[in-house]
Order: C-alpha cells, then structure tokens, then sequence
C-alpha cells in the first residue's frame, strides 16, 4: 500500500519502521527534521508539504499530540482536505477527544473520505515492537480495509463501532485505570500503615476481588512486580502527564454529554498535585507517593 | 476435633454444617432459637451458655457482625475468656477493625489463649459451597493448627501474617473492590452516554489496563455478565451496607493512623449515597444506578 | 458616548436599557430580531452587521454566551477587528475563560485596541436594576476610562489587574461559592438528620466560622431566608448549569496551570449530576436535594 | 454556686480561673498536678477522687479529650453517677459524638440527673478571655438554669434544642468551616496561579458572593488577613489534629445516620494528608501548602 503518514514522535517513528518492514511504500511529514532523516534513511520518502504527503496515497495516517493538531492537519487551509483524492482512507491515531473526531469525519465524508479513529495503548515500547493495540472506529467494510493496515503496526486491532467510538474506548479504559491505580496505591500504603506485609497483601488481592492490572501487572508498591516502574524509581512507563492528558480528556467528554464522573475527577486532580509538584515526568504509578511518608 | 462455635447467621450457620459434615464435633451458641434448631438437627450440641459452650473444646470460632458483639463474647463477664481452659485456640471470622483485633488478643495471650482474626470472603455462597477464602492472621505455628479446621469450610487458607493482619488484608482488599467498582461504574456509564455498545467496551477493558474482578467478573452494567447481579436486577450478592460496612471499618483504621485514603472515603460516601436513597440492600454493584438518568 | 453593544440576551438587553438611560447613544446588534426590536422601541439604532455596528463609535460592549462566540464576534472574517478603527475601546462582559481574554487582547492590541474583561456577577435582577458589580482587567489608565461607562449599568466597579484578571477574579469566586453552597447543604442536611431545628443551626452557623454568603443569605435549605430560592421550589436565581459552566471555566483555567482543584473538581462533578438528573434550570441551591431523602 | 469541675487542660484551665472570677466555689480533678495545683492557687479546692469531687456540689461540670473519657468519668465503676446527688445538674462541655451525649444522658435521667451538652468555640484565646460560645443542647428549664453558670466562661451562650443538639451544632458548623477553608484556599491558589494579586482577589471575594469567615477573618494565604495564622507561619490558631478530631466526629456521625457528605469526607481526608506529613499541629488554614508549589 502507498501509505502517507504524518507525525513522527516517540510512537509515530517506530511505526513508521514497522509499516515499512511489512513492506509499504510511506511518504512521510514533520515538522522535525531528524524525525524525518530517521525515517528516510529507514526507506520512507520525504514530503515537503502536506499536499505532496497525500499525492498518490492509498491511506494516510496521522499520529499527533493532540486536537489542535489533528484539526489543523486535516483541515487548515493547505491540510490533508485541501488536497487528498476522494476515496482515500485517512487514519487518525492519535488520542484526541470524541468531539473532534466527529468534526474532522464529518468534512472528511463532504470530501468523498472515509475518516478511522485509532487510538492506541502500549506506549512507546508497543510501537517498537509493534505489538500495540489499536481501538478502531469505522464503519464494518472501513474496519476491514483498515485492519491489514494497523495490523503491521499492531497486535491487537479492536473494532468498536462506528468513527468516533475508537475514542471512546480509550479515554474510557484509562479513566477507569486511572482510578484503579489511586485504588491499589491507597490499598496497598494503607496495608503497610496497618502493618502487613506489602508482598502478601498484593498476593492476597491478585487472587481475590480487588483483583485488576494495576495491582498484578503494574503495582505502585516497589518491589512487588519486578518489571513495574515502581520497581525502577518510577522511570519510563506512562507518564503522568500523559494520564492527566487523557483524564482531561474523559472529563472533558462527560462534561459535554453531561455524565458525573466523581472518582474520575477527583483522580485528575490527585494526578494533576503529582504533576504540579515536579513528578509529572514520571509514570503515573508515582502516586503512591503521595499517600506515604517516606520512599520505601 | 472438638469446636465451639458462636453466631449462627447466614454465614455461621452454613459454615457449622460444613464443620459437621467434615466430621468435627460441634457445640454451637445463638440468641436465635431457630438457628440453634437447625444446627442441632445437623448433629451440634446446643450450649445455653458460652460457659457451657467452652467446656472441654479444642478450638472456639466466632462469626459476629461487629467489633461490639466481639468484645461482648470473649471480654464479657460471664464470656467466653471468663470460662476457657488455657490453651484453646480461639478464631473469630467476624469481619471488624483491627484495634478490636490487638485487643481481644491481648486479653486472650494473658489467659493462655492464641486468637486468630480469620475474616472470609465469598459470601453466603461460598459459606455453603464451602469455598471461603480465609484471610488468617496467627503465628507461623498457631496458622499450622487452624489450617486444617478451616479448610473444613473454605477452599483458600491465606496466611496474611500475625494477629490482626487478617483483618487488615480483608480491609484493604474491600477498599480496593469498592473503588473498582466505581470506576467501572464511571467508565461503563460514560461509554454508553457517548455511544459505544456496552459489551464492546467491557470487552475491550477486559484485555486492557483497565481489567479488573469488578469488570470482568461482576459488571455492573446490565446484561454484560450473565452471572452477576447486574443481570439480575441487583438481587443477591454482596450488599450494599456490607461494603458499606467494610469501608467504614478501612477509613476509620486509615484514621487510627493518619492515612489519608481519598478515594476510599469519596467511595464511601457514594455507597452511603445509594443506600441513604433505600438501596442499601441491593447488590454494591447497583451504585451504576447513581450514573444513569434511567434503568436499562 | 457614542456605543456599539453586542448579545441583547437576559443580561445584555437590560444593559443596553440602562445605558440608554444614562444618556449614551447605541447601536446594537445581535441575531434574536425580537430582542433587537425591543432595544430599538428604547431608543437604540439597529447594525445589520458588525461592520455597521462599530462605525464611529467610541467604546464597544459584548456579552456573549461563552468563549466561541466572543473568538467569533472579535476574530471572525468580517468581525470586530476587521472593520473597528483603532484607539476604540473594547469591553468584553461575557464570562469566558482567561486564556481566550488574552488572545483575543493581543490581536486587538495589534490593532490599536485595548481591550478590558468585565464579566459580572448580580444576574438578571442586577441587570435590570443596574446594580451589577463588574470585576475588571485593564490597565489603571483604561481602567478609569471605561469606569463612568460601566457604573450607567452596575453599582460595584472593582479594579482586578491587567486584562485577563476579571474573568480570573469571577471564576474564582464562584468556584468558592459552588464549594460553600455545597459545603453548607452538607452540614444542613446532617444537622436535620442528627435532629436540630435548621432554623437554629442556621443562626447558629451564621454568627459562628461557618459563616457565609450560602448560609445567611441564599441557605439552601427552604423557610430558612425567605428571599432565597430554596424558599420558593428553587425557581430563579442562579441556574445549576451557568454554576457549571463557571466550574467548568475554572477547573479548565486550573488544568492550564496545572494547580489542582480538588473540592472544586468535585463540587462540579455533583452540580453534574443534578443537571443529569433534570434539575439543570433549577437554582443551584437546589444541589441540597441530593442530600436529603425526601422534599421538606 | 458550689461547682465541681473535671479536666483541667488548655480549655478547661482557663474555664476555671473564669469561673473562680464570677464568684463560684469550685472543687476540681485531674490527673495532672500541675494543672491541679495552678487551680488550687486560683482559690479551687482539690478533690482526690470523683467521689470527693461530687460531694455537696450544686453542679458539675467537665472538659474532656473524647468520648471515651466522658464515658469513664460518667459511667465509670467509681465515676460521677455513681456517686453524685440526684438533682445535680451535669454540664459537659467536651466535643463529642452525639451518640455518646445521648447514652450519658440517659444513664444520668435514670439517676435523677439532667445531663447538658454544651460544647464550646472560641479556643484557647477564648477560654482565657472568657468570651467562648457554649452551643447548649438541654430542655427550656436546664437551660434558664444553666446558662448563669456557662456566662462566667463566655459570652454567647446558646440554646440548640434538646440534650445532644449542642454537639450537633458544633459539628455541624466545624464541617462547614472545613470545607470552607479548602474552598478559599483553593480559590486563592488558583488565583494566585493565573496572575492577580491575592489581596486584590481576597477584597473581590469578601464583597461578594464568595464571602466566608475563612476568607474575610481567618484567610489562609500569608498576609492577607495580619491577624491569621497564615500571617504567622500557620502557628496557633485552630490546629489541623482538632479539625480533624471535629471532621471525624461529623463523619461518624453521619454514618450512624447514613446522611452522605462528600465534600466534608474528603476535606477530612485533605487535613489527615496534612497532618500525616507532619503539619497537623499546624493551624488547620496551612492547608494551603498542599496547593502551593512554594511557601510565600
């Protein structure tokens, strides 16, 4: 496939070098010049423009930071609109609220395109390794054309629903594991408060039903889970500030639609004193050390 | 082995029959007559006192709703320390605060006496499929000793650590659950109001970072687990005021000892919420009905 | 002084009243052809443009439901800006957020325009009266400019700061005043459920530190202040969803900045959930009705 | 009037030397025998038991830490009931849960004895002053009686209804007054943070409808208010511990009757994140410092 692919940061790089070793040809964009030598030299093209990127194309995917970007891409006055043949699929990848997706697909349909939200989870690791997940809102023939695609980058390609609804499943799932974090951070430092030991504790909730990612996979409690960021001083990982991203996202979507979300809130605020505090670089599990005394 | 045993509720009676049929020889004490009957005509003895209940026992189980009726049974005048033989190890599986715990323990070690906090989970379901979890909190040597009776009456034995660590366990695990289910009540109620198909996204969360027993197990949303409350009308299951209970026993141990549990206490207030408004004896999952402008 | 005023809704048309009282000459604008009539049957001159509207005038007013409208009427192709001459000055009166203040400033700046925020608190019962008060940004020497033209429609003109500081003086009092009014349904509620007589726990609250604005002039609770509407079905006043929108100026204003809001965030999230639940015209007050089992 | 009087700490002292000023005879107990002697140099007579205490007093009162301490000088084995005159009236002054008032109360009428709530504001500087608030839970009559003894220690002596009102009228108020701090500093950070000048804010507030003692007498950003502990590094004051004493009997409280408070819970658990980092003997108004990057 003839794949033109805009914003190459820390996911949309190695993505590129994933759909080019499943063999398409990419045009590439950004704003970044070594970004884009990097590219190049792993086989991708170079566009100038966003009008030269979309000459030619089958697809074309977009992988920015956040609405203003996608909205400025997609429709400024020399974006992807402006110049794309109709018929081409475009793919956002990007996390970005549902509102915008709906604006961005309904110019994108008054053009004759068919516009995909696919948003990811499996950070920067899963887009090296080309494992990640991809929540995918398309029509169900978009979705198939889509999948052979997203599927050079991606493990997991997850249909769920129509445009817009790719969105949805993400900001939904992470304001449910921002929530579960604060869960397990506030069980686990009350635990070692109340004297028992933190390996137990965890023992006991994985097998029980306060059960969940964040305690057996991913637990803020240091040395519970040797792979964990708690267990390296709460580097790499997702950052703080990527979570408060998407949990401003998720209030943001309530509040349009007018739908409570009090834990919700509430932990983008406890993430938000994390941030505002100096920790917003580290992975969101640093939370916990806003309920203890000391580092353990 | 010879066991007497105080409280013959929904949970001590089925779990007096499973001791019975594990071939145990059991006395059993309740203000209730009726309960009293039924264990007799399993084959216990009726004890008209816990002075009688006590005489000539090996072990003495407790399963009681509160810290108050607690230190009545054992502290009391005519209770249960007034009258037992050194020795005797006591277990009590009420669910209540770990200070009551160190208490009644004190007590007991100057009379000669071990007690092990035992607090279960798996409900009236698992009492009589005998399929309790036991959170056990006892010396490595006394934790030996029980382990066999209460395998009589449950299928995992947790060694959580020394006396009280049962209780805390128990604690933590719930203030965790209860805020799980709150954030899956969150997430689900958000998705569906912004127009993703509810099975879709609990699919989607289950293999994601948010997956959790609350989500996966016992969805609150209707129709997603066919074995959940949720599927049928909140019926059942673990109530309202008993979470209700449990996060009341987590905050008022976090204040013992100035933990701050922020979520804990905002869940607490929600659940307070629902049951303030006549829901207290339906299934905890029902607090999704706080989140939707109608029924499904 | 010859004025150009913009949006004629339930405050602006008031205000145009009242300046027309204080002897200005209007031209007015806005798309409602019936509140333009009834501004023109008091003696304003109807603008069927912008453009026609800012010919020759000395100062222009806009009040404007939220932040998109006001990007519009300044920024838009054929707006504001594009046709005034420099040196007029600008009054922005809507409540809008800050960030939106110093943007559309700047461009106006380039222009040759200052532009002053003066959002205001008081509601239709000020505007109609010209009681308003009016929190203003401005530097000193525009401040003292726009202050006569300002006091033709309020009583209190209150000097904030440069511009951007009224929006950000508005916004943080009323992000105060949805905690206090929460904060006293809260004690309200508890005090009749724990069997005090409100009316004595409201004396009592206002000659003590719980003392407010909420409490001794606007108590939620009904026949304790009988101007209030909690005293007449929560009917008028100030609407649950404008408290929104104003908590939801500041927690977006504090995302920026990322200072946490934590009882704010919350007091947002609960004002949500009554306009969920249908009470979003209802006077804020009528938030006490989460709280109380049945009306009073 | 002969009075007894039981606890002789930072309150109960001055309370004391107060009454010993209006005239009184005063017998006193305590286990302290500092605080004894300071009293006998005042002109009290020291009893060595609650006994001594009780004998030929026309009214006793106490001021105590907690429940737990009422309940023993009361009910103890060797306490005031068992050995005070029926007819004397009982007067404590302790803050306390409402619960324990009325169990007291009831053991006392079963003895002839009426028991008055009657919890104090004011602190410290209060108790000296003798210009405290006595909130007054007692019958029409007790209350005519007592309130000649009450106004040799202070100077608002009011009537809250029945016996156990008094207790709820100061939790009523302390919860509000918690949440209200947190609101204002809240809104002065935030403020602070967008860039006007925090008197400027704090003058707009205090005229407005975000008016609040904890604003306009007691604000918690420095040099606002040169009276306030914020003014003198957060020293004296109302300490964080005693708010938290207060906000932990509101919740109790609240619990025993299932009424939800949500922000009162979690400004509950904003002071218990204070004082475990080690400020809670701080003013409770140093709130604050968990919403400021940096001191002032």
């Amino acid at each position: 496939m003839k794949i033109g692919f805009v914003g190459l940061g820390n996911m949309g790089g190695p993505m590129v070098h994933n759909l080019l070793k499943a063999g398409h040809a990419l045009s590439v964009y950004d704003l970044n010049a070594a970004a884009v030598a990097t590219a190049v030299a792993a086989g991708a093209t170079q566009a100038s423009s966003l009008r030269e990127l979309v000459a030619g194309r089958d697809v074309i995917i977009t992988m920015l930071p956040a609405s203003a970007h996608v909205r400025a891409v997609y429709l400024g006055a020399d974006g992807v609109l402006a110049h794309v043949a109709p018929g081409v699929t475009l793919i956002d990848s990007s996390t970005i609220d549902p509102d915008t997706v709906k604006q961005v697909a309904a110019a994108a349909a008054q053009h004759g395109n068919a516009l995909v939200d696919a948003p990811v989870s499996g950070g920067t690791g899963g887009a090296q390794a080309g494992t990640l997940t991809f929540m995918v809102g398309a029509s169900a023939a978009v979705f198939e054309q889509v999948k052979p695609v997203l599927a050079g980058m991606g493990k997991n390609i997850v249909h769920c629903g129509d445009t817009g609804t790719g969105q949805v499943a993400k900001i939904c799932n992470n304001l449910l594991l921002g929530i579960s974090m604060i869960g397990v951070a506030e069980a686990m430092s009350l635990g070692a408060a109340l004297g028992i030991e933190p390996k137990v504790l965890a023992g006991i909730i994985n097998t029980s039903t306060g059960r969940c990612w964040s305690s057996d996979s991913y637990n803020p409690f240091p040395g519970i889970v040797e792979t964990a960021p708690a267990s390296r001083g709460y580097s790499g990982g997702f950052g703080t500030d990527l979570m408060l991203k998407d949990l401003g996202l998720a209030t943001e979507a309530a509040k349009q639609v007018k739908q409570p979300v009090l834990l919700g809130a509430l932990a983008q605020q406890l993430y938000q004193l994390l941030s505002q505090h100096g920790s917003g670089g580290l992975d969101f599990s640093a939370i916990i050390g806003l309920y203890r005394k000391q580092a353990d």
